[in-house]
């Protein structure tokens, strides 16, 4: 087992990454308070995993709650039921929630826990690559607006978060793939090292491979965990984990959330961040085939959706989080391993960019 | 004017106390962020302050959300309508949310804020008494469950806090009186001169004389800010100000939010407390008379709602937040203005003040 630690003052908290974790009771009872826990998965992972991670809280009084399974569940009606299920059973301020799922269980849970009696003790179990790797590290939890996705939700540190990579091997293809979409990120954002590993590794990745996936996934943390500890609410640094997410965010909004998964429209999305790189003279020819390759590699759309008009872009991405008066701010690169943040770019360029690249 | 500051470390902000304040540019300039300005407010409030209370946010883009008025609407749904405004006029992440109202207003807004895009500024105009007394200091944001009060929200505290003592001028009798209870409230816990004060002044805060009505709102904000600024997140102290609540907010849930305010339901639950007291031998029966006197000279219920069995409240006080492994804990009184915390008293006295007390 690999422990990381995200560095946060007092709401620091460790990352244990290994085989078998699930049910480990002693691994995570430092981390409950109180006597009542809430597990809260979905239809998918609960039949998979929700007795063996029962185990781990087998001395307490336990609850579960069981979401439908998608994105398009991750709205203030559905956080309403864990809230139900939270106060119809009496739970005091010193329980503790219990994420066991992919993203949208994390952060649906995240943010009931930041919410629930103003704020409980939250402990998170992801079982998707993608999950494993983003959202469980920086205490970012929400559900999605009609017009826009994240828009309502809270910073809530987990106490810890327990990744068992033997979960992997019931995720689909398809999952799989949409996490190492924000695998790649990582080295494409800070870390060109990690980039070459992933080039040389991405078929024992495909092949899930568990002591590759390890790594892959402790890299991974190991840069996001970097940059959150130098910016936990997102004023500036935290900003780059974005490369790819506005035009992606367009992608899943524009074609209704839940049919491009989240991965794909950040791959799909990066991709366009590449060319409007090398339309700004930053990134070459070569660059961009490079990186298109290893996304194909991975199965992840290069392309943006053909439904998809110019002007739709537009209108998504100007009500996105990252808009800050008025201006659409992108994460772009300067290389490979070199990310930045900016709302000084040539706006014919990003026009050039929905245009050329489709 | 006067300009009291909570001390919250690098969450600290002022309160301003004053007749003539709604409008002043000058004032709230300096904690406006951004250019855009939602202003959230209810149908009772709006046609008397809005325009007023626009003038002073004229240099921003403001926009407007007035919500139906009653404790009834504090609930996710209603909020929901805060951010549907937020999001359709694009509203980013330095933009100011700014509550024109009671309690009620307070909380939602603030709670808003707390979750728009995962947090953003907040400016507080409590227009009754007892939200600018109460509600305004501390942070304490939320809405409502259908099974329990305040169930669900967030600490988030505002830039700053503008009280106008003249909004009070149209605030109805029961309103005032409602608020006069947690003016009392602050006396009985940590204030026994205020307490003799307001023994003295009751007439002339009755008569809404404005000089009277500023002292004591100055001075209940004072007791407030004090013990908020020793415990912001509710580890301790702070639990005094719940006096006469575990019994209130019974009250409030038995009879039906929105049927007794809920400064009436702590008139009458401070009572309870009191009577608990003297069973627990620490109030004699003439603190009992004398703490009675006060709380019907403004008008206030000192009596629990005859229509409530004594299981009933039990079942009700179970579920509030103050339960810790099913112990309910309760503010009592040694002394007028000597409050303290306790799940330490013989379960059977607080049946007997259910049963005899009514």
């Amino acid at each position: 087992m690999k422990t990381l630690t995200v560095e946060l003052g007092e709401r620091s908290y460790p990352i244990f990454i290994g085989q078998g974790l699930l049910g480990q009771a002693e691994l995570v009872k430092p981390y409950v308070t109180g006597t009542q826990v809430l597990i809260v998965s979905n239809t998918t992972v609960a039949p998979l995993y929700l007795e063996k991670a029962k185990q781990a809280f087998s001395e307490y009084d336990v609850k579960t709650v069981i979401l439908p399974d998608g994105e398009q569940y991750k709205n203030l009606d559905v956080l309403n039921q864990i809230f139900d299920v939270a106060i119809e059973n009496r739970f005091d301020r010193k329980c503790t929630f219990v994420a066991l799922g992919g993203g949208v269980i994390g952060d649906m849970t995240g943010f009931a826990a930041a919410s629930y009696q103003r704020g409980v003790n939250f402990i998170q179990i992801p079982t998707t690559l993608l999950s494993q790797v983003d959202s469980s590290v920086g205490g970012k939890t929400g559900v999605n607006h009609p017009k826009g996705k994240n828009m309502i939700g809270a910073f809530h540190q987990p106490e810890c978060v327990v990744i068992d990579t033997d979960t992997l091997n019931t995720l689909e293809d398809r999952e799989l793939s949409a996490g190492l979409a924000e695998v790649i990120k990582y080295g494409l954002i800070v870390d060109y090292p990690f980039f070459e590993w992933l080039e040389q590794n991405l078929p024992g990745l495909m092949a899930r491979d568990p002591v590759i996936l390890a790594e892959a996934i402790e890299r991974s943390c190991q840069n996001k965990a970097t940059i959150v500890a130098k910016d936990e609410k997102e004023a500036g640094l935290r900003a780059l984990f974005n490369l790819g997410h506005t035009f992606g965010h367009a992608i899943e909004a524009g074609m209704g959330y839940g049919n491009w998964l989240h991965g794909e429209g950040v791959s799909a999305g990066m991709m366009q961040a590449v060319y409007l790189s090398k339309l700004m003279g930053d990134l070459t020819q070569t660059d961009q085939e490079r990186i298109a390759a290893i996304l194909q590699s991975a199965h992840l759309p290069v392309m943006p959706p053909k439904e998809m008009s110019v002007q739709q872009f537009l209108d998504l991405m100007a009500g996105d989080k990252k808009v800050q008066a008025g201006q659409i701010r992108l994460v772009l690169l300067k290389a490979i391993g070199q990310a930045y943040v900016t709302g000084e770019y040539p706006s014919e360029l990003l026009e050039r960019t929905l245009i050329e690249y489709r």
